[in-house]
């Protein structure tokens, strides 16, 4: 099955919005086993949509559009879709009380344009929109399917999990070729370190493939195994796996999607533990990663931003001799901080950060990119030194992963040393 | 001047990496007035890599490529450059130089791999990378140019914007056609409001154009002129805004790329003001806005995640009966923590918030969704409910963006309702 991912807006064309749909809708296909043919990208313009429409119907089975179907003038999806099928605009009464319902949750009055949304090509099915008021359409003609989504990300991704996902997987035959990949999640070892860890790469891979995807949060090695046989596919898949690990396996902190505040939020719900953060340099991102996670909660107890040392003195007992004598960015005032954190919120766990982010307040001993990370339990209390480049707001990510990181270890029982 | 942006990387194609390099460069590109015609993803194998040069080469005067140009096996677009260009790779020893730099600013060893980044056809010149090991390429051929940087955005960032930008307004000719644009940045209103409130367009816009662009911050409203007489363009540009601003201002908190953390720190800077934030359903992510901002130790004092019950009570003094009474997620609580981190840190002003962010939690009066956000200075202390949808992490984004707009109309006397 061949796919063509078209993404409409003005805003992607001149790059004012970034793309992140064609992705989202290329990595969903993918494992499906579909391909990803072309993904382009077009203007709100009724004729380059019915033109892409139209390339797009001669080359793939599967056309997925996005974008172009909210309540204002700029936006003429769905009457470049009507006039492409001949298909009149007729009112969905699902689709309408949706839209009332939506307005109701918010407290807000529904408008006479947000109404005008319920109206959808009679060729179409719906597809139900639950987080905004543009619905979705479904299309089959000859053996094409035809999906156009709202363009707003959070409302097109509910409607790709939750309709059109699992409607493509009813549809679509077994394959001859399978392909299976696995992605292993490191950090705190940079690209060419791993590579060479990982040694002779013929020997390891054997006819599987190997990538190396760097990102500011590590590298991800991407796995990809294929074969007419599905069964011995993942058996294949964990054999490369085992022996990666043996090399490079205290680096791995995750597979495929994972998030490191996830893994943190299993290893310590599961061994009951609860933690505290106090955090400098990082400013509330190490907390704002963890409560992403539902049910944080239940170990997340609290974390104080003190960004200015009086609040480090007030409420962590950081020693103010200590301050003046090593500095506030010190690997001593980092286990402070943790030991002092741990201490005023009764947790079995304190973390804390300190560190120059940039662009200014660097020195000759402590330039921008320095951070301390220190963490402790009830036995251990130890702080380590890190360093960054010069921008501030990456700064406080890689930082803010380093200090998962070092938790992660901390409660592995794997030091934090290459 | 036209242009094509080429991708390079299988974990675009399959959609493990969003796109978000050829979103900026063709942002960058625009307000050159540059038309990106094309963009394209390919994979890292040199066949498609040179198929594609060769294809954009025909149609465009600027060929951006991005990706492949990584240390191990799987980047080959280095390779495929010097093929098309029938060009020797030779060591470049000012690339060598800050390899090496990288690696010992970081306190790290070296590799051999890391050493061959220094290699580059000789038809190329090294475009410098600040910030990470493989140099860019710029290559100029009859009246095209070609640029090669690698793909991990915050290094092709820079060298766009360091380098290939600055380089190119030297090239090009001044054009008959001026386009300018202006975003106007809205939040706290949906889009659909936001449409009636400015009513009739075609007086309102002349011959302009006008796009709403929505997303989990606001919509952005995006004004675009043009025509030969570029003087004439800034005034009407703003003849337009000051219209819509009599109509929907209070709502408009900045314009283009500003960012409302921005907006705030300028805000507190000019009046001389401090800030000290309680959160808990945001965990964190108000402070870490606030503290992206460079300058932010300026006006932000502290901040208290205060996650769990006890940590309201200990720290901004909330009153336990007052949380028994009505819940630690109601409007008399967002009030007292605002006060009460006002009050332990001493600061001009407190910020709290306190909500539901789901997926579970929620009740029949509360359901998931449901924040309160407190504001308090030295004369007035006030708190107001804001309702969000069922996400979580969405949830705790909004609720951010609208903190912060609560702040920002605090500051400049505008009530929050609409």
């Amino acid at each position: 099955m061949k796919s063509v991912i078209i993404t409409i807006g003005d805003e992607i064309l001149i790059g004012q919005t970034i793309n992140t749909n064609a992705a989202f809708i290329g990595e969903k296909l993918s494992v499906l086993s579909i391909d990803v043919i072309r993904t382009v990208v077009i203007g709100d313009e009724q004729e380059s949509i019915l033109n892409e429409i139209e390339a797009a119907e001669k080359i793939a089975d599967l056309i997925i559009l996005t974008g172009g179907l909210g309540p204002t003038h700029d936006d003429v999806t769905k009457a470049a879709i009507s006039k492409y099928f001949d298909s009149e605009l007729v009112l969905n009464s699902t689709v309408l009380t949706n839209i009332q319902d939506l307005f109701d949750k918010r407290g807000r009055k529904i408008t006479k344009i947000n109404e005008q949304q319920a109206y959808i090509p009679e060729v179409a099915l719906p597809i139900h929109n639950p987080r905004g008021t543009a619905p979705g359409m479904w299309i089959n003609r000859g053996n094409k399917i035809f999906v156009s989504l709202p363009g707003v990300p959070a409302e097109m991704r509910g409607m790709i999990d939750e309709y059109v996902i699992p409607k493509i997987k009813e549809l679509i035959p077994n394959s001859n070729i399978n392909v299976l990949r696995k992605n292993l999640l490191t950090t705190g070892i940079p690209e060419s370190y791993l590579f060479e860890k990982l040694g002779d790469l013929t020997e390891l891979l054997d006819s599987a493939k190997l990538a190396f995807l760097p990102s500011k949060y590590g590298v991800k090695m991407r796995i990809t195994v294929s074969g007419a046989d599905s069964s011995s596919l993942s058996d294949k898949i964990s054999e490369i796996e085992q022996k990666i690990r043996t090399r490079v396996g205290r680096f791995i902190y995750g597979k495929d999607g994972e998030l490191l505040e996830n893994v943190i939020a299993r290893l310590m719900i599961d061994r009951g533990l609860t933690l505290a953060v106090a955090e400098s340099c990082t400013g509330g991102l190490v907390s704002h990663r963890i409560t992403n996670v539902n049910g944080s909660s239940q170990f997340f107890e609290r974390a104080f931003v003190t960004y200015s040392n009086g609040s480090k003195v007030e409420h962590l007992s950081v020693d103010e001799n200590y301050i003046n004598k090593y500095g506030a960015v010190s690997i001593e005032v980092a286990r402070q901080m943790a030991e002092g954190v741990r201490a005023v919120s009764g947790t079995d766990i304190g973390l804390a950060i300190t560190g120059i982010m940039g662009p200014t307040g660097g020195t000759e001993n402590k330039p921008v990119g320095t951070v301390f990370i220190g963490v402790c339990d009830e036995k251990v209390c130890t702080a380590k030194e890190v360093k960054f480049g010069d921008e501030r707001v990456l700064n406080k990510e890689r930082t803010s992963q380093v200090a998962l990181d070092i938790l992660r270890r901390h409660l592995l029982g794997i030091p934090y040393d290459e």
